[in-house]
C-alpha cells in the first residue's frame, strides 16, 4: 500500500446533475463516492494502478454477444483483484448490434465494486451530447467516460455536469496519426496541451482527467508538466507503448494521476490473471509504489 | 430539376472494402451506386437539397424504443419526397438501450429507397475505428456516418477505407464552443481549415465530405472557398442557422454540395411534410435551383 496523498472530498459526492432524472437512472453502483475517489480509494485498497479494457473480438471469440460476454465475465473474474477500473470500448459492443449493448449492462452489473470506465470518445453539441451523457450515465450506469474536446467547452459540460462521474479528455492520443492534428502548434503550444489547458477550464467539479497515449511517453511528461488533472495511459500490450517510461512519466504522487490501460495483451492472454499481475507489478515498480 | 454537373462515375462503387466480410453485412440498400452518386441522382431526381434529422426525444414522445420508432417512421413517411437523405443522430437511439438499436434498424429498413446518414461523430484509433467502421456499415447498415478528425489520418482511412459509403469530417460545428479550438491559428489557418485540408487528404475514394455548421455563413463561404468537398451543414431551425445565407455560401453546382440538415424543426412540427417542403423550397430559392 502507498500513502495516499490526495484527500478524499465526500461532500461532491451527494450534489449530483441538477435536474438529473432519478427514475431513468437504473443499476449504478457509484454508491456515495464520487469517480475519482472510488479510483483512489480502490487504487490504494489494491495496490494497482492498472485498467483492463474489455473489447471483445469476433475473429478470436466465438458465439457472438454472448460468448463475448462470457468471456470478458471469465477476464473480470480473474483480473478484478489486481485492476482498479475496467474500460469496455463502445465500438466492440456496438459491432455485435442491440444484443451487444445488453451484454455490456449484464458486464457491467458482473463488477459492482469496480468502476467502469466507458471509452466512447463521444463529442457532439448541446441537447445531443446532453444525450449521449445520459446514454452513458444513466442507461449503461457507467462511472466515467472518454470524450472528444473538438467541439468545446459547452459540449464538454453536458458530460462534466453529472458531478459524480468521470470525465477523460482525449489529449494525445496513442496512434502514429496523433501527429496529424494533435501537434500542430496553436498560439506558441501543439494542440494536444490546447486540450489540456480547456480541460483545466471545464474541471469546475473536480471530475475531468485527460487520456495521454502511452505510446508517447515524452508527451506524456510535457503533458504532466503543465497538468495536474488524472491521466488515462492506453496503448499498453499490443499498441507497444513503453509502459514504465509513461506510467513514471504519469504519476504524481495522487493514485489517480496514473490509470494505465492495456486490453488485448491482457484479454487474450492464456492467463489474463497473471497477464494483469505482472502488468500491474511493472507498473508499480516503475511508479515507485510498494504494494 | 436542375441539371447535374458532377459525373456519375459507376465504376468505383464496386469496389468495395477490401477483406470486408460479405457475410457480416446485412440489409444494406446501397445497391450499385456510391453514397455520394446516390445522393447525387437523388437529389436530382427529387429536387431537393434537404436532410431530416431522426432524433427522438422521450419528453416530446411517449412509448420509449417504440413510441420513438413509430414517431419516426411516420416522419419518414410525411417526408421521404422532400428529402435525399435521412440523418439519424446516434445519441438519440443509444439513450433506449438495446431496444433503441433494434429500432434504428427497423427504422432503417423502413426507408430502403434513401440514404441513411449516420451521424455517430466517431473517432478512435487502429482497430477500434475500424471496429466502429464495421458498427456502422455492417451491422446497421448506414450509408454514411460522421466522424471526428483528432485522431488523424490513419484513424479517418478505416472509414474511408467503405468505399462505396461516405464519410463526413466534422470540420466546423455549430455551436458557440466551436471557437473554444476550432478557431485556433495553427500554420496560418484556423484549426477548420486545416481538419478540411486533412479531408483532401484521405478522400482517395471520392467519398469524403465535411460538416460545416449552417449557424456559421461566413466560415461556410470560407470553408467552400478552399474546398470542393460536399458540405453537410448542421443546424438549421432550432439551432437558429441562416439556411439561405449557409447554403448559398455552400452550394458550388454539385448536387451533394450542399446537404442542408433540420432535426427538430421537422420531427415535432404539427406537419412534418408541410414543414419539410417549406425547407426545401427555401434552401432551393437560395442555391438557385428550380426544383
Amino acid at each position: 500500500m502507498w500513502s495516499v496523498v490526495a484527500p478524499l472530498p465526500l461532500a461532491s459526492s451527494r450534489s449530483r446533475r441538477p435536474g438529473a432524472s432519478a427514475t431513468v437512472r437504473r443499476n449504478y453502483h457509484g454508491l456515495d463516492l464520487a469517480y475519482f475517489d472510488r479510483l483512489r480509494a480502490l487504487s490504494t485498497q489494491r495496490g494497482t494502478l492498472l485498467c483492463v479494457g474489455l473489447d471483445p473480438d469476433p475473429e478470436r471469440i466465438e458465439g457472438g454477444a454472448a460468448g463475448a460476454l462470457r468471456h470478458c465475465q471469465e477476464v473480470v473474474r480473474q483480473t478484478e483483484e489486481h485492476v482498479c477500473c475496467f474500460k469496455p470500448n463502445s465500438a466492440f459492443w456496438e459491432q455485435y448490434g442491440p444484443d451487444g449493448w445488453s451484454a455490456l449492462m449484464e458486464l457491467r452489473d458482473a463488477a459492482p465494486n469496480t468502476p467502469f470506465l466507458f471509452d466512447a470518445k463521444r463529442g457532439d453539441m448541446g441537447n445531443t451530447m446532453r444525450t449521449y451523457a445520459r446514454a452513458v450515465f444513466e442507461t449503461l450506469a457507467m462511472d466515467a467516460a472518454t470524450v472528444h474536446a473538438y467541439m468545446g467547452t459547452d459540449s464538454l459540460r453536458e458530460f462534466t455536469a453529472f458531478e459524480d462521474r468521470g470525465v477523460y479528455i482525449v489529449c494525445r492520443s496513442s496512434n502514429p496519426g496523433a501527429t496529424d492534428l494533435q501537434h500542430l502548434v496553436a498560439q506558441g503550444m501543439p494542440l494536444y496541451q490546447q486540450v489540456a489547458a480547456l480541460a483545466a477550464k471545464v474541471n469546475e467539479h473536480r471530475n475531468v482527467g485527460l487520456v495521454v497515449g502511452a505510446t508517447a511517453p515524452a508527451e506524456v511528461a510535457e503533458v504532466r508538466r503543465a497538468s495536474d488533472l488524472p491521466f488515462l495511459l492506453p496503448g499498453v500490450g499490443a499498441q507497444g507503448g513503453d509502459v514504465e517510461a509513461a506510467a513514471r512519466a504519469a504519476w504524481n504522487g495522487d493514485p489517480a494521476s496514473c490509470l494505465v490501460s492495456s486490453s488485448r495483451s491482457v484479454l487474450y492472454a492464456s492467463s489474463p490473471a497473471r497477464e494483469a499481475a505482472s502488468l500491474k507489478a511493472q507498473i508499480n515498480a516503475a511508479t515507485g509504489v510498494r504494494a
